[in-house]
């Protein structure tokens, strides 16, 4: 398997968090080509993290968190997404994985590496713990485009069902379209067109998968759809409004009844630890980004070196199960 | 006072929710008028509720929580939520609560009561409970529209902030509009032609507010803005998001460290009540239809008596405090 170039420059803790993220896959036996600026990644900065023998694409530039996408991509060309991109392009990576600006981690692979011919649109895929559910439910699209056309929603919907069974195994993923009610009639002219076009059995029988009809905001977290369609303005309002509420939710609890760490509060924290871990974004990889030309990971900004690690593994996964061919296959 | 008239027959719970509601209003001497089905409402039931001499607006048809809205609407022509609607309309009552189907109270009020000379379409408006602040934030629209065009969304803010003033006592409400970004080159091209309207200085200076520009899903249950303006579709997958995260959170507990009433549980839901009781739909009194021609409060379909209770004082403060005509002089 080609090696997974990781930008070393991404994210709210980089480099440290991404190189700790990088010692702890390579104990994995995971293959990794670091990408960033030769200052920051010097020999004893390595060697701190057992990386004095890692490869290192140079990259003199790193895309900050608050840049604008599109005109940073296009003007840091030696930024280290940019060259991570580049090395995915170029037959030298076969994954990027990055914490950093997620638009420029979208701008860079959509511009260097392509999307995947039929495609019309890329999309984030967005994993959601289920309680008492084995697998996460997927929503898609979590913040790619903006707008949507009624085709791009049936093949977000395509590349959802292909992404879930590759990724956690679902073999008839239940497809389930983002609404404001169960009926057919009800929602924007978008969410009634897509209706029709998710509705149709064709695209359903070929793919082997089961589109269930219209879900709301409440299944988010419920086993109804393991694959949400939604564009990706209201895909993103629902990932921030759902991570807002937990975060809220944990700080009331913290607030009022007391941090972990006393007798009186550690077995409620112990019991819920499932729960919080399951919550927890360093536990997912972060995102993906489906229909471009090669696995592209998105790490959660605040990313600590787990995160980095299962993101890691999700892109090394993601290749050794061959999902872009899956994707070329259901989208041509 | 003009009397407030109370669906009998809406909600999952009616009639009796609702009778105890209304008993417990009557307590704090609020005029009621109920309106429903003689049959369900006969005088040994009303006598149970001690509402032997209330006044009864008869109607012989409930339209069901599942039915299509407008249709039921025009075809159940003496359902309670039209003769509650009629009521007002005719000078008989000041408000009407219901619990029922909230598509049809929403079309019930439109159709009878009739829109605000000047209002586009009216708006729901739902109240979010929010840790260490003293006054809920309100977000509009959460469902009146599925579609929504940028001159809409200005008018949901000077309702909102006319509405915020007038329920809640904020002097100089924040408005914020849902994005996925704060910068005014983020989101759908809806957002980005409100941000235009919104940020107009002269409506701001006529109404006592402050725009703050682009807020995302993280802030709805924080201290950012007052209120949170979005189109119904948005809206109300927003409102559903929260509902059902905050609902698995609330499960997850029980399942993972048990129920209250238990030596080792009760200190936390002791610790918690203050946030459950803040959190609780059934404390808010329910949304509002800002825009029709009097006041129309959209109680939550499992409402308990409280939650009546609670919704017809809503409807009495907005009688009290002049909300319509306030509303009136803001759009006009």
């Amino acid at each position: 398997m080609l090696q997974i170039a990781v930008d070393a420059m991404g994210g709210d803790n980089a480099p440290e968090a991404v190189l700790e993220g990088v010692r702890l896959a390579r104990e994995q036996d995971i293959d990794i080509v670091l990408v960033g600026n030769p200052d920051d990644l010097d020999a004893d900065t390595l060697a701190t993290y057992n990386l004095e023998d890692i490869e290192l694409i140079e990259a003199s530039q790193a895309i900050p968190m608050d840049a604008e996408p599109g005109s940073a991509v296009r003007t840091m060309k030696d930024s280290s997404l940019n060259r991570a991109a580049e090395a995915v392009r170029d037959g030298k990576a076969s994954a990027i994985v990055s914490a950093g600006n997620t638009g420029a981690t979208m701008a860079a692979a959509l511009l260097k590496m392509g999307r995947i011919k039929g495609v019309a649109r890329p999309a984030i895929a967005t994993p959601f713990f289920v309680r008492k559910k084995d697998t996460p439910n997927i929503m898609l699209d979590c913040g790619a485009n903006a707008e949507a056309q009624p085709e791009w929603l049936g093949q977000f919907a395509k590349m959802g069902v292909v992404y879930t069974r590759d990724a956690y195994g679902v073999k008839i993923p239940k497809v389930g379209l983002m609404s404001i009610g169960e009926e057919a009639s009800k929602g924007s002219s978008l969410v009634k067109n897509s209706f029709e076009i998710l509705s149709q059995k064709d695209w359903q029988k070929e793919l082997g998968c089961e589109f269930i009809g219209n879900i709301e905001g409440r299944d988010l977290l419920v086993d109804s759809a393991d694959v949400l369609v939604t564009d990706g303005f209201t895909g993103n309002v629902v990932l921030k409004t759902a991570e807002g509420v937990a975060t809220e939710f944990f700080k009331s609890i913290v607030e009022n009844f007391g941090s972990p760490g006393s007798k009186a509060t550690d077995p409620f924290y112990e019991a819920m630890e499932p729960v919080f871990e399951g919550w927890n974004p360093n536990n997912t990889g972060g995102a993906v980004l489906l229909g471009v030309k090669g696995v592209c990971v998105i790490a959660h900004g605040s990313s600590n070196p787990t995160a980095i690690l299962n993101a890691i593994v999700l892109a090394r996964d993601s290749v050794a199960n061959d999902n872009v061919q899956h994707l070329k296959d259901a989208i041509s």
